[in-house]
């Protein structure tokens, strides 16, 4: 059982303590040298090149990924050389795409907020004019942690990314500003075979465009609200045809509908809880789908978990300095650390704390990653 | 923060998905291509060879171990070298040597079997006599899974291990056979600045001389006979100055008194229930003790872990070939794969259940941990 992960971040570093539990060989293509999955890194290679990816391939028995930007022909090459790619380009086309996404969600007839496709600056200002003047744009490749997405006014706050489109039909999204009062995620994890599972929906807090907190369950989200979820989540992974980690990320309305944010076909930040919380984390999980093997429990280990991210770390030394006063005041808490340097605004670890009373965990958890930072 | 480990078997192996998490970078020294802890070996290297150590050392931080077989010469002149060594050569000589252990627990006035230091036929007769005809006979060094260990009626069977004695006052240890209910462990970690932490105590199965099975906790344990083992465990690694973990095997006598078998100053076999079981498992705590870091929480997630060992193997095949039916049946379950091959009596994996039904995790572990025999 040899998996192959294209691209060496944290997500990839994450799936090394599970791979070694079940005897996993994992072998990574790394960016670089010195990635945070670098322990089980086997080359470097950039993986927009054909040949490096290729004979990558030929050495594992299931290709997947730390990230979503493996250009479609080189998978669809790999697909046609038989390589057993998880998911495969048919699902991450909608990972990289967020138009074809809109497109996809639509005709599944699942709930996503208005959007249109915009070519031009008119086009954009007519949507505006219809959505009370304001709209959030965004750039339908390459953008990810708030990166690629403005909310605007007025079309001319976009017109740099109108100029740099490449003609031939390239478009932008733009989306109504949905009046939400939390968001939240729902991740699954689905086997090649169709086996289907879920963990409990979870809420994200995010700051500055970026997730800073992760509370799971969703607090008040027992019955409608998570069944709901889970039947979007279901939807989306059986409609597209994602095998492996998926993560929907979710607004929740002010009157009270879910509708669907993003899409993330890898294990995600909104599951870094369940590696402490969970029987089965994502990571372990994720795993297991690829290799289209039985699917684990997603049974918390306590009512509630919360995972803090640590952005940025100290500005001063390494996340390691603060160990000895953080464990010593939160010796229940779980510290991850991804071994990158600290620089502002990088997610640099998290730490989650796993409990009964869910004032405690989330005053552990903040408390401790708080000694991370300055 | 670099840890060195010595010694690639899966205790190694068990101690990189803590080292991930907490950004521990481990290097192992590895006995020979192809261990259990391959993924985090730097080099192969006998650790009886004091150049090949040596220069490992200098390469870490802190120095740790797989085993406790390291020449008490070479453990000297490391500390001597000023290389951090936990356990330390002191310590470690109580877990190299049965006799001597024996000796120190007794001045320690802790509880121990009846014993006697034999250094010929006619000791060990008269020993016999005194202890209604039936004893416990082991070598002093390097035995370990009953080997080492004999159960003589006469001084006769035995006859073969004084013919090997060195001569110089080299003897043999003889003990008592406890007429014992069960056995147990106590397994505490500490730090070389002190701070001390026990897990619960555990019941432990044992068949032919092997650990086969740990219950966490004992069951019908709380209360005295908890708090005198971890007295007991406690004053071992404080009377021995321990650091890192450290497993104290006991008899629990028919007439409820706690006697001490063996150490192990190490992560032990009775210990992996922690890895699922416990916030802190004790290869995070022994990474986080040896460089003397702030111990973490040893509470359990719930009320039972039951630990199942898979000894052998299937005789055709590997492990992961009995995944599919495993974990479909035991979706709760967690499966641990040392990536050893499969051969008759040898560790080769083991799976954890928790819960809060002892009966019912005793047999989600025995029933999924049945899947990986024949």
């Amino acid at each position: 059982m040899i998996v192959g992960v294209i691209g060496a971040g944290q997500l990839a570093r994450m799936m090394i303590p599970a791979a070694v539990e079940l005897g996993i060989e994992l072998r990574v293509l790394a960016e670089a040298d010195g990635m945070s999955a670098e322990l089980a890194a086997v080359g470097v290679g950039d993986y927009r090149d054909r040949d490096a990816v290729l004979s990558f391939a030929d050495t594992v028995d299931v290709l997947t990924f730390d990230h979503e930007h493996v250009p479609q022909e080189i998978l669809r090459e790999l697909v046609e050389r038989g390589v057993a790619v998880h998911p495969g380009p048919d699902a991450l086309l909608y990972a990289q795409d967020k138009l074809l996404m809109r497109e996809r969600l639509a005709e599944l007839g699942l709930p996503v907020p208005d959007w249109a496709r915009v070519e031009d600056a008119d086009a954009l200002a007519v949507f505006l004019a219809d959505h009370g003047g304001r709209a959030v744009v965004k750039t339908p490749r390459g953008g990810y942690d708030g990166k690629g997405v403005r909310v605007v006014r007025s079309a001319a706050e976009v017109d740099d990314w109108f100029a740099s489109l490449a003609g031939d039909g390239d478009a932008l999204l733009v989306e109504e500003l949905v009046d939400f009062s939390r968001e939240l995620a729902q991740q699954v994890a689905r086997r090649p075979s169709g086996e289907i599972v879920a963990w409990p929906l979870v809420e994200t807090v995010q700051a500055d465009g970026v997730c800073s907190e992760v509370i799971a369950p969703a607090p008040r989200s027992a019955g409608r609200l998570s069944d709901v979820a889970v039947q979007i989540a279901v939807a989306v992974a059986e409609g597209i045809g994602v095998t492996g980690a998926l993560a929907v990320e979710l607004f929740e309305t002010t009157d009270g509908r879910l509708l669907i944010n993003e899409l993330a076909m890898r294990p995600h930040n909104s599951g870094h809880w369940s590696i402490d919380g969970s029987i089965t984390s994502q990571f372990e999980q994720h795993l297991r789908a690829v290799l289209d093997l039985p699917l684990g429990s997603t049974e918390p280990h306590a009512e509630w978990s919360v995972m803090v991210n640590i952005l940025g770390g100290p500005s001063e030394g390494s996340l390691a300095d603060r160990y000895a006063s953080a464990l010593s005041q939160h010796p229940s808490v779980k510290v991850h650390n991804y071994g990158k340097a600290p620089r502002p605004g990088r997610k640099v670890g998290h730490v989650t704390a796993v409990g009964d009373d869910l004032d405690d965990v989330t005053y552990q958890a903040r408390a401790a990653a708080a000694h991370f930072g300055d």
